[in-house]
This record gives C-alpha cells, structure tokens and sequence, in this order.
C-alpha cells in the first residue's frame, strides 16, 4: 500500500526548542508523568507511565489518559511543521481503543499526515512498552489549527478560531 | 426538528447504586475531582473543577481532561440502560473542542442516542458552570460495548471486544 | 438538559438563495435525488429516498450514500450562517449509523453547534420519512471550513485550507 | 515508528470469492463505478473513477462519494479476516478529507488495524490515481461489527447490533 507523504521541511528552526517550552508548560503532562521520547519533523512521540490514580474501574489506564497524550503528542507533531511563533490548538479528534490499556507504560507514536496553511491533521498509535511485545491499544485521527501566539490567557476571543 | 427518542426503561433496577459503585473505583475521576451531578435512565451529568495542574499551555484544561469526562458521562449514560451483572467499556469517541475551556469548571451532560444489544452510542455535550452564561465548549459521540462484569484485571483477554 | 445555542443571525442576507445555487450545482445530490426540505439560519434539511442502485448488500442504504446527505445538509446548515463570497468545505465528519437504513425514505437535519470565523461544527441527525414511525438512524458531527468563493477548478491550490 | 500488527490468518478460506460476492451485491458500488483492484487478508482496495454526477458544487467529488468507497473497502477488509458465514456492518466511521478530490481517479486502500470477535478497526486511506504523483486525499478510521449473515431484509431486527 502507497504510504501517506509529509513534506517535512520545518519552517521554525527553532522547532525542537518550541515543543520542548510548550510542554513543559502543560501542567496535565507533568501531572499524568508524561515524557518526550522523540521529536523530529512531523513526528513526536511521549511515553506514559501506567498509574492507578488514571484508570478507569478495572484498573486499565482511562480512555481519557490515553486520549490526553495523543492529543498532546499529535499537537506537538503539528507544532514542529508550524512556522515561528505560532501556536496549536486540537479541533477536534476521534480515538479508536484496541486493546485493554495496561501494562508498564504506554508510549503515544503521532505523525503528520497533512500540514496545511491552517489545519494540520495528526494519526497518534499508542503502543505499550516495557518487557515483551508492543501491542497497538489505541489510535487517534486528529486536526489541529495553527494559531498566532497567545500567551495571555485573558485576551483570547470567545471563539478563537 | 424532531429529538433522538430512547427507550428509557432501566433493565437494572439498581442502576444508580451500579453506576456510583463504579464511579467510586475510577481513580481517574478522583485525581480529576469528578464529582456526579445526575443520573437518570439514559443520562449522567459529571461536574468537573477548573485546576492547573490538568490544563495545556495557556492555561486552558486539556482537551484530554474534557475528554475523560465526557467520556465517564457517556460509558455511565450507557450503564443506565445496560442489563444487570455488566460493565461498560468506551470502544471509540470523537469530540469537538468549540470554546476555549476556562472558567470555575465544567459540567459533561451525557445521554444515550442508541441502547443496543451489543452497543450504545452516546453523545456528551460539555459546558462551562459558575457565574454567567453556560457555554458550550465541546460535543462528543461515542461507542460504548456493553459487556459481562469481569473484576479481576489479570482475566482479560488481550482482546475482549 | 440545557440545549447548545448558536447566534443564528445571518450575515449574507440572501443565504437561501446561496444555498439553493449551490446546492443546484451538486452533482451528486442529484444523482441520489436528494431535495431541500428546509432552509433556515443555522439549520438545514435534506430529504433522500430510499433507492435500490445506493445500497449495500443486503438492501439497506449504503452508510456512504447516508454520510452523503448529512454532509452536504451540514456544509449547507454552516453556510447559512457564512459571510457572503465564501463558500464551505468539508474538513472531517464521523458518523454514527444507529439502525437499519430502510424505509421510504430519509431526512437529514443538520445544524450549526457552533459557527465561528474560520471553522463551523455541524451535527446532523438523519430520520427514516414515510409512514409510520420517525427513526434516528444515523448522527453525524462534522467540521466545515468557510473560505472566500472558488469557482474555477482549476485555480484550486493544492492544500486550500 | 512501530507498525500496527495483524494476525491476519483468514478464517473464511472462501473470504475472497465472499468478499466478490458481497461487492457484486452493493447497488452503490456498482452506481459509482467502482471495481475491486486488491483483495488480502486483512487488505481491500477499490478504484473509484472520476465522475461529474459523484461531484460537490465546485467540481470535486463530494466528500459523501469518497467515503462511500473507504467505508466499503474497509467492510471488505474485515470480512477478509472475518469466520465463514458472517457479515459485516459499519458502526460507525470517521473521515478526515486532506486534499482537494480531483484527478482521474481514486484508490481507497484500506486495512484492519485490529481484528475482534464483535469489532474490527480499519483504516482506509485514499489516493488519486493516473497520470502523475499519488496525492493521499483522505483517510478513515472505522468502526465495523461482524455478525451471522442475514439475507432477508424483513427479519432484519429494529436494532441488529
């Protein structure tokens, strides 16, 4: 099967540097113990470590946990094709869970399917990790809008986009 | 235009009672501070607190974390409606962000558009709480698979669905 | 539950007849002899009947010819709602089929979740007609894009949005 | 990345001549002119050729055409892993469209991405064809529900799933 192409030619230089201050300032990442793994055009992935203060009532990690780190690894991919000072924002995204979420950790595999001028659409496969096999839990297909910067909460419109 | 209908009449006499017995065991929904607002046969509204340790990086909450309370509402808007002895598991979701989510917190209000033998479909509408005008900041559908209750996580099979 | 709530004023006074022009000029709803059956701001219905040559193998309505009707009564339900000279886009919708696609015929009633500068959300639920019963059979949440007209094929860039 | 793994031993050594068989039956198919051009464990691809009377206002094929082709792909893809003596149904799916639809013509492609006793996942991406670079104009993530066959459309129950 012919495999999707990304032009992967970051416009920001500076793009590694970008998703590395923006992430360290989502504090749900840091509360859920989320780490970058990988950054490279097009691709990020962030690795997440199983905790019973995600699951859900049988002790799998919550569709919601998984969702939060590919959301976030998906944005981040967007981020490193956006030009400088830009911003991204998840539209909206739909996950499909494959198997039950447990395991030692988890880690979230988003790619770029497509960068447009204003939406940028993201696949996210989350994999577990750790001793044996990795095993496909979930996947999620995205789209992203990339904004001007924002960093003053109090001036953002109603409807920013 | 004319509304969804469902057939509302609950299978399980002890639905409510179900519902928050499996509620309290999400430690995902405590971390976040969940709390239920309602339940009714084919509806479940979950409140959830603005905190910055669950928002991205302009200090709006994660769509992630939006996501896992729209997505608790709608397996426990399902769960109303399910038979006796089962459990609820989310096979698929997809939300739409609409609004910056800011504000004193937030309230998912999920109700059942389809109770099936097999599967439920979902949608949850997610609004802001507090002082003001609610408005509604995103909108989800889901797929939901009504199974019979297995308690002990080392039982499931790696593909139970 | 409280209801979404869209600001319904139209910004392009002669919306309808926009609507009705291009929705003249889509090929594929007549082919599936689709027909307007309500035009208001934010709101949309297109009826289809049930046709042998769109269905699937077992003599239900193709779920590709339903998605068909929901998608152009939701792209038609935002652009009630669009400034004049801009037409709409499919971005990505996901659709849920609930029942069985048989009977007469169909309706699908689309409208506007949320209209705003650059993206507009859409839900449109689709109903059997005819006799009898009105069923839900399918629901769909869609993301429209309004951008300045394009009426020459040709000119289309290769990533308009 | 890691890639998704299929066990895709077929059940149905007959899975092809079903899949052929089925195809032959989809009214729709055969009205947009589509014509198998691969069939795998675990893989379909149709062919979609160009055609005005399948077009949205601006001359692309509607969004509605293009899904129709991905969603029966991707049934056919899970029916070629699926057990003698079933059919399969879309539950849902989601469509996500990258690029404008014009060209000579189409290719969906679509595989399972998991393989259950209730639910398959595929994914469908699609790609013009002819002359030229393939572009990869949309992609699909799906939900599909395997059951026992049901040929006569009267004992269809209200809600099969």
């Amino acid at each position: 099967m012919p495999q999707p192409k990304v032009t992967a030619a970051p416009k920001d230089p500076a793009y590694e540097a970008r998703v590395r201050e923006s992430f360290a300032r989502q504090g749900h990442m840091a509360t859920l113990g989320v780490s970058i793994a990988f950054i490279a055009p097009g691709e990020v992935h962030l690795a997440l470590p199983f905790a019973a203060q995600f699951c859900q009532q049988n002790g799998l990690m919550h569709a919601g946990a998984i969702a939060s780190v590919a959301d976030s690894a998906s944005g981040y991919a967007a981020r490193t094709l956006a030009p400088p000072d830009t911003d991204v924002l998840a539209v909206e995204f739909k996950i499909n869970l494959l198997a039950p979420a447990r395991g030692e950790g988890f880690v979230a595999c988003a790619r770029v399917l497509r960068a447009g001028r204003t939406l940028t659409v993201c696949q996210a496969d989350v994999f577990t990790t750790g001793a044996g096999e990795r095993t496909l839990i979930a996947t999620m297909l995205s789209t992203v809008i990339v904004r001007p910067i924002e960093r003053r909460l109090g001036s953002w419109p109603a409807r920013p986009w």
